[in-house]
């Protein structure tokens, strides 16, 4: 059932070793359910340590309900959420935000580069203030964003100092927060809570897991009753030792930044590789796992004939994503293919 | 990290073999995601094999979630569902099917076994006809019951009879539906869709996964949009293959009914095991893989001494799951301990 | 269009003249919208002079809406609300709490009286303490009952200090608080705020006017947003001095308190016309606007037979609920055809 | 209490004559309660002869609820729903779709008349087809537009054949509905249901009701258990009478069609009367009851000075709402201090 690889998401790639030898290693055995086992403490715990921070971390099955649930307890169903136009929770989660938080609206910001601005923020906030209109009360930015953008710790701060300023809360969206911190170079806690943000969801799927996100509350306070929250949402594990123990190996290895590191420099690999041909080149700085390429239609064509897939969803640019298993040399491919493919798109061309 | 087996609950044993043999195979490689893959196709196909007809399958991370997404497809927010008091959808879900249906309220039955029967459905579903009741849409029963009870076929047509009647749906709540299978010798398709049984949340968790539970459509119009109200609720996996391949592995393999038939000889072993002690005795029929036995506190504080865990929440009695993994020998210690705390409290009882 | 009087329900009565009076006063002229009028900020004034405190005062369209909207802002979804079996909540609002709340668990208590008691409330708060179960966070209370009982000051304290003590919210569903004062003689802040009552219900439609809600709360801190919860939830009027003005007319005049009273006469009125007939007698006390009366079937044959509409939905025994507009002439034809329907069923007995 | 009259909304007017009447006739004598009236009926009954249609009546207390609640039975919560930029439902309801719907996503089209066209509805209906984004379901029209634009018959009907053609349900907010057909000067059956309307909201509030908006399904089949929805969510009125009379009112006397031809009345008046006044005019057709006038910001500052009150929320034009009650002499005040104001900020300009 195995298939060349291909680099059309990052939800392709499987379980990575260190996370599926935790898992194997904690099915040894009769274990407490609900979380109340030693693997859980133990990820738990990785996640204090590694955020050099005594903060509240729940387990959750996905990044769609992670996101949803952290920002439904910042807010009520009146408030509503300032998020760029751009972001995941408002193009691609099937309005599950308005659903866990029964109805705050998502006000969009349109910026230039996709990330969110101060001034975005302070323009959408404080545009009404009338009970017609949902009370903004959470700022969310993705980390690093759709098209592969990071924030820097400077903007981050800049972000948060304006969201104090308006009593507005910070929440991160890091389905690929790892991937931020392999670019930046920065420790979680720099790109976290000292830059002000207050709830991180942190991608495991993204980073080598099954199945699995951490939603990190760097303010106990906030953290207050989450856990009913996710009991009552369908999102509290049984067997939770299955979603904790992957974080075990992916934490106390260090898999979490390596497999990060590997998949950024995948996506470095093809830039590079396209720098020379003519009319194709990244839409987007090239910051975490994904290269949007923009690229003649010939050319694309070219590559799904060599069996290339991948999605064209925004602006029409060929979407590449990487994972922690992405295989060098299939990258080395695809650079081949994209240059066979403009080569003979230009014959064709001339001819 | 092991400790010796516990039998409180049967959330507490791991993977089983099969399931986790079938894990490790699908991880290899490159596959689509969101169950665009082969080993999604394969585990939908294996469920309509069973169940012998074409039925609409989907699925979700957790119990909870399952049946609360089926309720919520079957009913609209001023509707009402009803369910026997024992139900775990009424005890033990933390709100979970009002949430998920927006305020759907439970009905519940107060019955002598625990079992929903058709005298208390009509009279539920009978007792108001105003608009100041929520309008009852759906019968939910659980198969086998929390405290282990089975409902037979004739029971099921009963009832399905009744809710045809009245315009209700049922809905089927098998965490453990494998066991009931064990138990009464029939194929899963004369215990659901040939009794008129519309919907089944098939528990996979509890029959040997890390997590997962299947929901199967019996009328494929119920399953109208039924992939929208996953996504959207937070329950569609990514990595879809994580939670169907494992119901490859059991449904291929027969393990889904070899593991639960295991577990019911665990409970028959136990129940036969106290027959002659004075004071013990299962609370209710042993017909799955639960024993609720009643002892006197001295003989309970005896277990407890001799480092069993178990819970009394229901009626005082002492709860033993037994799961896949459940040690005969380790069954056959807890036999000979509670005749060993039998004899303690007699002796003490006479001094 | 107009019938004989009926007493089935006191929502069969129209608006009292005071209300109609201010609503007609109200009318003219332009006026700002939304409750930036004058007779909204007068109306609210009244209540905090009658409640002899701070308040803060919202309106609503109906009593549905206002206990629904009170309890949502007091607990979060996963969080339950503790009331009596005999709750409007509970019985009559098709689900409206749960609905508002988007899924708090309605906790059932089964008392003799009807009535919450400390015990009661202690004993539901703290069965569960897990998180499989919603967390206990607001008691609410009726006053008086739904079978006409109410509470008194050291009840209400009582309840209040168990409330303090598990750190629970106090309610007060008033959908009859007038009648209750009226029973009572004493004034609305010792039967509310002062007794430890955090929001109250105060009803409006009972008391004489068409439609109208008002909802204090004692401690603002607890009010913080409710306009945009009023607003979102479809309970913000634009044409807000039709919610208001009769509240000018009912409380400055006072006719809030003697239409209470006069309700409460006329229910005294039929309990002691009827002491003497065999087999007739109320089923509760008769404290407020209601008679529940036990009676032979013939004698309720008899009476339907003479014209009057009643309920019977409680144990089987007739329900009559006195207006502000109830006729005292009427309520003694009421006693007449009891004594006639009486001596009716006795002869049709005796022959 | 009463000022002299503003145009700055038409919620500002009380209650008209032939509304006021029918309440007070309405409150004559004991009737029952819930919408079981003689008023309700008739009420209903004149909508039907109205709309030449047994269509399906229900009354609610407000706009916000009217239109929520009809979309949220039109569609489930994984659903979305396509409107301009410009609806109130979008702008001014505080998220209430999405409240009552449990997260129905809006999706929001730019127009350029503020105008949905089949075009826009195809573009938004089309634009995704996959599970992680919501799928359109209902178009909704607000008939006279927010800036008091009409649909032509036409219009609506081309929209309808897209709604039919794409699967989509055609849902109406008519808060000012009668404005629209006094415009248009066709019968209320042509400008729905004929033209392939499925749902309307048709506002009682702007044409001179206290409260109350009534909600019409030409498809009764889409009606199904609607009063569970509307009592369940606080949109029940017990004194039922009290919303319906006025319908009556309005509806027999056919005020409901005069008041709204005054109101558009003095706004053409409004508009030829600064049809010579330089930099001042009309920002969209005059079409209905409204006049976004665009002026210099002196003449604004001078209208203000000169006493009146007006909003600028929309492209910094000012606005002006004629209600059935404004009053000619008024108008020509109006315009007569534009005339003034204008001079003014002339002379300043030249000085």
């Amino acid at each position: 059932m195995t298939h060349p690889q291909q680099f059309a998401s990052d939800n392709y790639a499987g379980i990575c070793p260190e996370a599926l030898a935790a898992m194997v290693r904690a099915n040894a055995g009769s274990t407490p359910a609900y979380g109340e086992d030693e693997w859980t403490q133990r990820a738990a715990d990785a996640f204090r340590a590694l955020f050099e921070t005594a903060c509240e971390v729940f387990f959750a099955f996905n990044g769609t309900a992670a996101n949803s649930l952290a920002l439904a307890s910042l807010c009520q169903s009146y408030h509503s959420v300032i998020c760029s136009a751009h972001a995941h929770v408002e193009t691609d989660e099937c309005g599950a935000p308005e659903f866990f938080s029964n109805g705050s609206k998502l006000l969009v910001a349109q910026t230039e580069t996709g990330k969110l601005t101060p001034e975005a923020v302070r323009s959408l906030a404080t545009s009404r203030g009338d009970i017609h209109f949902p009370k903004p009360r959470v700022v969310t930015i993705t980390q690093p964003t759709e098209t592969g953008q990071v924030y820097t710790v400077a903007e981050i701060e800049a972000l948060s100092a304006t969201c104090r300023e308006l009593g507005l809360r910070l929440h991160m969206d890091g389905a690929r927060f790892a991937h931020a911190c392999a670019t930046l170079g920065c420790s979680p806690a720099d790109l976290t809570w000292r830059a002000g943000v207050d709830v991180l969801c942190f991608g495991g799927t993204k980073n080598g897991m099954a199945v699995g996100e951490a939603i990190l509350f760097f303010d106990p306070a906030l953290a207050c009753d989450f856990d009913y929250r996710c009991k009552q949402a369908g999102q509290l594990a049984s067997k939770m030792r299955f979603l904790s123990a992957p974080w075990v190996g992916l934490l106390e290895s260090g898999a979490w930044l390596a497999n990060a590191r590997h998949a950024n420099a995948c996506a470095q690999r093809l830039a590079e590789g396209v720098r020379e041909l003519p009319g194709v080149a990244p839409m987007f700085p090239v910051e975490a796992n994904a290269v949007f390429l923009t690229a003649p239609e010939p050319v694309l064509e070219g590559l799904r004939a060599r069996g290339w897939r991948f999605y064209t969803f925004i602006g029409g640019g060929a979407r590449f994503m990487f994972a922690w298993d992405a295989d060098l040399a299939r990258v080395d491919d695809l650079v081949a293919d994209l240059h066979a493919a403009s080569a003979q798109a230009l014959e064709a061309l001339a001819s």
